[in-house]
């Protein structure tokens, strides 16, 4: 592969890339999100209530990243953040009907069910798909129409049936019933693991790297997601609700199958570090630019919020 | 415009062309719908249950039979007809959840969440969206990837917070509040007008037409879609559970904003006449090869079920 050019670059720190990511796909999100207008304005304001100004934007900082490892113009890259976040967001609205987790918080506020009501949450999870692939498939997403069906095939098989969705459908399933390793592992690689992937590739798919770039990215993505999962139901099982805006314990609580659960907090603790270096390894050779990918790396196993 | 060759040319009948299309959309979903395999089977069946066997194809037969007017490849045609009833059975799925119309019977049989439960619903219809995406933007389904974003671009506006999914808002909002005819036809044109017209306007841009040709098509497919709706809220009206195979009368009972109940049953019913008379005319240049559109048109305002 490729090295990068050897020109002095000055590379921001993790919380500063992070912070400029999130700006830009914010900005972003917020010009591409519809107003609320007419009378339908209230599904407008549920799915930015939803979207906006809220959450890490990790999987928009990776498309971010990934994008700038392949001078892509930023803005051709923040629309992609966007329409990723906005599959996020749509993923959360859902997952937290009373049908599902019944949660009712999120990001620190009501789940967009409680500030609203059930019916216009679902709604607004489902303007907020169908507004993710109308954004990719736009022609300022990238001048090369083959790219963006790419964008649109790759986010909607992170996505569907045999991704995130279907993970979701294990999930519920498994309630209550005991997972072995392998199969809490296939569980959080469809249902969190598929479209973190997805997020790290997409700045290679803008700008059309070879093969091999784009599976490191992929790998860097899978590693990095299952790691942020464990870290993530570390957190539930240990944190508090005020450190992490979701309602704590509700996993343990629920019968959640999750790596914590299976492994115990040590092991998986120590299988997260694991998959986190091993993250990180996969972008050895794209060079300082992708420092701050690397840092995010081992930024999501030491989080405490 | 162009004018068809003047060759010979065997028009079948609309039955004939109906049960063809439907023939054709049916083996596309069966081969591009997820199998029921590994631990979220259930997914896969509660998706393949709320979308095969069922329903008249309208939308397939639209898309297929507009595709026929470009000499597309039946194969390529059938996919974006299959892709749109994805659509439309997500969105059927959705509708019928309990927060939504709480609709028990669909097609003559157990709504999806009655069949299945209501996790399974949402994450079935969710799924089906996204599979619809994928499926557009997939090479199978035209050569030239500028298509298959066009297709994937249409059916989102048509189907998003600006189409279907704002209808489907306002009609929520709307229960039990006078709407006037501007609004209720507003509300209609979205909730199911737009799909209806895109489903018209897809054989246009997979056959590559300039855009005479396309807005013509397009405003077949509104006037069509107007005219649907409107007969579909008589027969709801006026019709027997049997004979529809949904639960006859629900509209007048939730104080559903439709175009019978602000015209009447006789006023709604001579302007569904209209606008049939009025799609036809769009495709009056298109020659025999458009005869079974245009007798869709008639056909829509006519049956009994």
């Amino acid at each position: 592969m490729s090295v990068p050019p050897a020109e002095p670059l000055t590379v921001p720190s993790l919380p500063d890339a992070l912070a400029r990511a999130a700006r830009s796909v914010e900005a972003a999100l917020d010009t591409l999100l519809p107003r609320p207008e007419g009378p339908e304005a209230r599904l407008a304001e549920a799915m930015r209530y939803a979207t906006l100004g809220g959450g890490k934007r990790m999987r928009g900082f990776l498309a971010v990243e990934s994008a700038g490892l392949f001078a892509v113009a930023p803005t051709c890259a923040a629309r992609v953040g966007a329409a990723i976040e906005m599959l996020h967001a749509y993923s959360l609205i859902h997952d937290d009907l009373p049908a599902m987790d019944d949660d009712d918080l999120r990001r620190g506020k009501p789940s967009c069910h409680r500030a609203f009501d059930e019916a216009t949450a679902i709604l607004a999870g489902d303007a907020l798909q169908t507004r993710a692939f109308e954004v990719l498939a736009e022609p300022d997403t990238h001048s090369d129409p083959l790219a963006r069906c790419e964008l649109v095939a790759g986010l909607a098989a992170a996505a569907g049936a045999r991704g995130m969705v279907g993970g979701q459908m294990i999930d519920m399933l498994a309630e209550g019933r005991p997972l072995d390793t392998a199969e809490v592992s296939r569980l959080q690689a469809l249902k969190t693991g598929r479209l973190i992937q997805f997020s790290a590739e997409s700045g290679a798919i803008l700008g059309r790297a070879g093969s091999a770039q784009r599976h490191l990215l992929a790998a860097y993505g899978r590693d990095l997601g299952a790691a942020f999962q464990i870290a993530d139901d570390l957190l539930d099982a240990e944190g508090t609700t005020e450190e992490t805006g979701k309602t704590a314990g509700k996993d343990a609580a629920a019968g959640k199958a999750t790596m914590v659960a299976v492994l115990g907090p040590e092991r998986a603790r120590a299988h997260a570090l694991m998959l986190a270096g091993q993250a990180a390894e996969h972008l050895a050779g794209f060079g300082p630019r992708a420092a701050p990918l690397r840092a995010l790396a081992e930024f999501v196993v030491t989080r405490r919020s």
